[in-house]
């Protein structure tokens, strides 16, 4: 079954050759605005837009219908009305195109009308075409040279995870986040009401793709329950599923139906889900996004014990309290790791206790650098957290010695290259500041990107750093 | 009362003249950081430094001590060595000084040593001279020209929060956010120990302080619970007052007594705290900043009805669930006002029934326009909140027409600016975006500033605008 699935979801996302259904000669339209994402995007397979009248469409040669295409076609892409959509694929079975996004809305999740569109096609396409969608934003697969709206300029480098999606919405944050987290995708599938293609089918696409090892989800019904958590469970331990399940409340179930049409389901039916597949229950687009990375970055391992350094003191206390509230540690330094940092920590407004205030923002390389190996020999610290070394406002507002803040990067880059160390992550703080302090942002996504390049996750706060720590370790803990 | 401690504390917050102790001839040090920062940022006293040799310090006349200075001193500011504070307080007591703010930490939090120096300056300070600290960031009063570090460009106007913490990094972000949110500050004190001023004689001043009707707090102890349970209380429905509690978890309240050493309370006790005062509680500093900053721009009531009108699907699912988390609802439509939109929103991948996916971000302004209105006489909704409508890298990566992303914004003010309407609340997503498209956040806080100012409450994330929402609502439905 592996093999099959790999060789018939090929031209859904490695398609040689598209057609456009729904262009038009008024530019802007939403059909043309796909074709034309396409176009900057840089797909370099064939384009035939089809249309009755056309001669040309966004400087292509327009076809009257997909018969007149004189050459083989792998994908078709529709947006033209709903009600016109069971002849096109109709047309599209007939010219033996095996693959087809529809991103038309108007089907089930209208109600009746539009559940018999989605019938009448599903009886046509069955065991002859692949469809994603409809009422969905389609498929992102950047070695396939497919994009989706508004991802014209979408990164065009590949990664190793996956999305699967019932809302086009997330997914599109989803890959506007990439670099800044610089996580990568293999393929981006929103599918929307999931007439053909669905969570199951593709979380087995997923499964047996190489070029996928970490999977995310944004899900608002499973059609077969029993068979999913079979193929999300058969993934324990070999490629993390990360889950986020839209419309668990009562009002958020009804949100679901106006949606995408499906069955929301119950809380306690999800909860026994989560418990079954060992996939991960992340609960908004943030914890989502956090989770998935995480797992690029840090290898597997249980991390419930953590040193955080940095300061000040109320960071420290409020950074306590989030350690709770995800059954996280921050274990009380010993005597002896007290004595030896005293070594070289001042007395005043520091604390050698962990949370290790160090005085930050201002402290100097050195002791930052001391205290990071006195915690990766503490045999009761499994990670560390980095927090408000790089006051990036400190130059512009103070004159600090902004090369006392590059080695306080280099210090933990450095840490991270060395063999034997524990992982460590970065908390950039991400304060929203007025317009003219534009420079404080500039300034902290290039540190930011110093630090993801070197290969440490950095995240811009201390509830989401310990939260996708407290999420990866669960994980690894079942498995 | 009322009058003395207004009175009391004028030096703290508009003191004519200050003498700085703790500054050296390194022009490095902690206390020269101090005195610069109140010079770029423009306090208009007199400052004098006081040095045993120096003749000069940040191109100021330095006197020896403190008798030397030919002038009435109406504050002194301490970076000095923790046990050279009791010789200085003396010192001040004899020049008739009545307010200090101590910043040298090394007292009572470091254990019985410090604990002994905390009592000698009590004893003769007593009925003397007022102290902000030790262990703080101190009082940053703009109306006063007094800043604190790192504060040499907050904002020098003026508003009408008042804030009260226990942790100087926390105070630093918030007023660092003052821009971000259009809030300003009348007062914002980092007391750190308390041995003097403290949590219920702020409070009490900022009951009586006329500039100020928002009050805010970070704690992590109370000395006297009653007293402050009888303060709080007594502002109930006249001056809201949000208080943070940092350290309500076990290691939490270790972390409170390695950083203030106070004594943290039991959870029990403190929700016991909120519900005899009337105090509203957050959990973060994110809840902190947004709640503050409601209350500034909602009028009083209970808001738990909302319209959501935006985008897309997987957003509105989302919004759901946020709403039943903290209490909200999202009122399905009637059919009647199912019917009226329907007549001008097209049927496809939108909804008609709360939230309202009005096709986000590319609606057009007079979809917007009218379903505000729907939204305004439906008399189901109390308040209204907008999101993904301005997509504010459309531009540069769809070249989407700007005119009609303007009228969008435009189409909020007028909306907000007719008598009658219901509050509208913003939300305008911050993803996190790579270096080269800096852009984007640039035009993101073009946006959020026009809108600010013109009264509009702007958050960057749904959940923080219910939070904050579901926040005001329960202050106002306790009064």
């Amino acid at each position: 079954m592996s093999n099959n699935l790999l060789e018939e979801f090929k031209p859904l996302f490695y398609p040689r050759s598209i057609a456009f259904f729904g262009v038009s000669q008024r530019s802007n339209s939403a059909g043309n605005q796909f074709l034309r994402v396409f176009q900057i995007f840089g797909y370099d397979g064939k384009i035939y837009p089809v249309h009755p009248t056309a001669n040309e469409i966004c400087g292509l040669k327009a076809f009257p219908n997909v018969k007149a295409i004189p050459d083989t076609v792998d994908m078709a892409i529709i947006s033209a009305p709903a009600h016109t959509v069971p002849q096109i694929i109709s047309d599209c079975v007939e010219k033996g195109i095996p693959a087809a996004e529809i991103f038309s809305a108007g089907f089930r999740e209208v109600g009746d009308a539009g559940r018999k569109l989605e019938e009448a096609i599903i009886k046509i396409a069955k065991g002859k075409i692949r469809i994603v969608g409809p009422n969905c934003f389609g498929v992102y697969s950047p070695k396939g040279g497919l994009t989706l709206l508004p991802g014209a300029t979408y990164p065009k480098k590949s990664g190793n995870i996956g999305i699967i999606s019932q809302s086009g919405g997330w997914v599109t944050d989803l890959i506007w986040s990439s670099d800044a987290f610089n996580i990568f995708f293999s393929k981006v599938v929103s599918y929307g009401n999931g007439i053909d293609v669905d969570e199951i089918s593709l979380m087995e696409y997923f499964k047996y793709d190489s070029e996928t090892d970490i999977i995310g989800a944004y899900l608002e019904g499973v059609k077969d329950g029993r068979l999913f958590i079979k193929i999300v469970r058969s993934l324990l331990g070999k490629k993390p599923v990360i889950i986020w399940k839209g419309g668990l409340s009562e009002t958020g179930k009804r949100a679901v139906s106006s949606h995408t049409g499906s069955i929301a389901g119950n809380k306690e039916v999800w909860e026994a889900f989560f418990k079954q597949s060992g996939a991960v229950k992340v609960h908004d687009f943030e914890e989502l996004l956090d989770t998935i990375a995480i797992f690029k970055y840090i290898p597997p391992a249980n991390y419930r014990k953590l040193a955080i350094i940095g300061g000040g003191g109320g960071v420290g206390v409020s950074a306590s309290d989030i350690c709770e509230k995800y059954g996280m540690k921050s274990p009380h330094a010993t005597d002896s790791i007290q004595k030896e940092i005293s070594e070289f920590l001042p007395q005043q407004g520091t604390s050698n206790k962990n949370p290790f205030d160090i005085g930050a923002p201002s402290a100097p390389s050195s002791i930052l650098r001391n205290v990071l190996e006195i915690a990766c020999k503490w045999d009761n610290i499994d990670a560390i957290i980095v927090n408000r070394m790089f006051f990036y406002g400190m130059k512009e507002l103070m004159n600090e010695d902004v090369p006392e803040q590059n080695k306080r990067v280099d210090t933990i880059i450095e840490f991270k290259q060395r063999s034997n160390t524990k992982p460590v992550i970065v908390v950039l703080e991400d304060l929203a500041y007025g317009q003219n302090r534009i420079g404080i942002e500039i300034s902290r996504r290039q540190v930011r990107d110093k630090l993801l390049h070197a290969g440490i996750y950095v995240v811009p706060s201390m509830l989401r750093a310990i939260r996708a720590l407290s999420n990866l370790s669960s994980y690894w803990e079942k498995v």
